[in-house]
């Protein structure tokens, strides 16, 4: 085989379900010179990063940090760490990532009971409450914000009912962290994990997750080992803190990145960067109903950050993506599972959360539906537009 | 917590265990701008890292990939999809990798025989037949280059042991991997991984791993789920070929400064780049024996990439290591396990791996001593010299 040449990535906009564009100043920062995982200088800008974090969570939990992997990574984590074979385990299934939370738990050896909702819709707690059948639980799961239907899942009175059950609370914030309030102190939530490539804008390969205290006990009181070494907080909460023990070499070249994503979401504020997400979401969902397209979640529960929005009969959806990627270097994503070929999804997350993007993005889309035999209906930025 | 500035690292040489130092032209592709993970351009960047993965690890082996995590999570990765529960597995324990191993497979539910060697041996392959004793294994595991302890493990007479206990062959090449030979399927390897932070020389995030036709049946028997999701080849097979299914989101731009790595190492040429690696690591070996210091490992079973040396008496780890951070801005590893605080571990990888860094190093660590009321018993720099 000869060697190929360096690679030269082509100029995309990313506004599928992530990666998201990725801001000049994070891409620098990774790129700066590599230090060991144990430099003083180091452990600095590991504290710094775990504050940040906690800001973006919405937590003072202790147990705060990034693991060395993508956000499946942090779902495996807060499955493994808080379930214990023979653990019963109830989980929100409205999509792909509910789905994943419990094959997960099934391979940590829980118990799952499963409750669902359409896809494209989100829980009541009354819902989850039905479901628990005033049984006890171990730990409760929910997609706070579901990736592959872009539903927003409301945490109020998700608490009591762990209480009921005597459960810890989990939550995927996988596309939630950074794009809207997360706030897992207010809600009582014990175990969160999300990922770097949504709305913070890091390129993809860390998980943050965070803990309370109570799940750090229940860690610590557990009989079992946890079955994954790899994803073992009682270990690696003792190199993020503590002594400071090695247990993997951390990748520190991410950690410049997500410190410098941090960074800017802090700059810009917190308020200012969800109201942005929620306003050019907005707009966009507005020139997507514009256009003759049906979203995948009624407005009540739609994030903005995510977009579903159902494939129009008799188009392409793989030719509407096609020409959106060679000819506007545009990438939106497909549908997954139950959506697969029957929806897109459109992400607004972090650095391509602009007003550019949207104009951009519901122009382009109209010329590739136009090429594939679908008119839109009306203009699509006029009504952005007047829904800024 | 106001938020901190942008991160600012000093410039170290890295001479520990890992991360080693990174080449500018693999930071640069690190820099490069994100693509979406099914973007059809980087599904050809990830075809180009499969093929320079197996030049680099010499095998012809289809199922060979950068795993999204550190050399622990290849280690994790290996044992998870070759164990089931009940599984018998024969490790080689001469260091804390082997430990790790016995560690994990035990997670796996395996239930395992330790061989021993002292810290600092080598196994012969009559020493691990001896712990198999005649039984039926269905992994044997050893560490081809113990990143603790500096010893080089000879794989050959490995696979007809592994025959005859009619186990896969299992192995640690994490630091072995681009600083010298590994040749899978020369030894008959049937699972190996590695990591891109050692002699590689891109930054900690990636975890290479391959495994054979026969690892690869294996897997595809099982009748006990992997353990892990997140680690589960026989899911993460079907994205890096085939049906290019989406499982995780690849963490694009490591893939990048990988690519840029293995091509810095092909266009080197293996053979000179594992010659590079011998001469200078025997050049240093020589300088730090001609210094009056011990070195761990005796010369036939030695790395060259790896370097463990004992402390002198009276000599502090600490105050030593110190010194050559805050003065030299050089990073040397402390011992590990058996040998924290008795042993120093120096490397030359990868791109560390110079004869102005074999210089440094030696220098620096003659000045830290003297600084430490040790007198280095004759002049390094002329003793490496003339081994070179």
């Amino acid at each position: 085989m000869p060697t190929p040449p360096s690679c030269s990535p082509p100029l995309r906009v990313l506004m599928g379900p992530g990666p998201s564009d990725v801001a000049p100043e994070v891409l620098a920062a990774q790129a700066r010179p590599t230090v060991g995982h144990l430099d003083p200088w180091f452990l600095e800008v590991m504290d710094q990063v775990r504050g940040m974090l906690r800001v973006a969570f919405g937590t003072e939990n202790e147990l705060t940090l990034p693991m060395s992997g993508t956000g499946s990574a942090g779902m495996e984590t807060c499955i493994v760490n808080a379930v214990s074979p023979g653990d019963r385990v109830l989980v929100g299934v409205n999509g792909v990532f509910g789905g994943r939370m419990v094959e997960l738990a099934r391979r940590a050896g829980a118990e799952v009971v499963a409750a669902t909702a359409p896809w494209g819709r989100a829980f009541a707690p009354e819902d989850l409450r039905r479901a628990a059948n005033g049984g006890r639980f171990d730990v409760i799961c929910v997609v706070h914000a579901e990736t592959s239907t872009g539903v927003s899942q409301p945490l109020d009175g998700l608490r009591g009912l762990a209480d009921a059950c005597g459960a810890l609370l989990l939550i995927d914030a996988v596309t939630s962290l950074g794009g809207m309030p997360v706030e897992l102190d207010r809600h009582g939530v014990d175990l969160a994990y999300s990922g770097t490539q949504k709305c913070l804008s890091a390129p993809p390969g860390l998980a943050p997750v965070s803990l309370s205290a109570r799940a750090g006990e229940r860690l610590s009181a557990r009989t079992a080992p946890v079955q994954s070494w790899y994803l073992d907080l009682s270990l690696i909460r003792n190199y993020w803190g503590g002594p400071r023990a090695y247990h993997h070499t951390a990748p520190v070249n991410q950690i410049y990145a997500l410190h410098e994503a941090l960074r800017l979401a802090l700059e810009e504020g917190l308020p200012a960067r969800f109201a942005r997400h929620r306003r050019l979401g907005g707009a966009l969902q507005a020139g997507l109903e514009a256009m003759g397209l049906e979203l995948v979640v009624p407005p009540a529960e739609r994030l903005t950050q995510l977009t579903a929005v159902h494939i129009p009969a008799g188009v392409s959806d793989k030719a509407v993506r096609g020409r959106l990627l060679s000819e506007f270097g545009l990438e939106i994503g497909g549908g997954l599972g139950d959506l697969a070929g029957r929806a897109w999804r459109i992400g607004l997350m972090g650095a391509a959360c602009t007003r550019r993007n949207v104009t951009l993005c519901l122009s382009a889309l109209s010329s590739a539906l136009r090429a594939e035999g679908f008119t839109p209906r009306a203009d699509p930025l006029a009504a952005a537009d007047a829904a800024l």
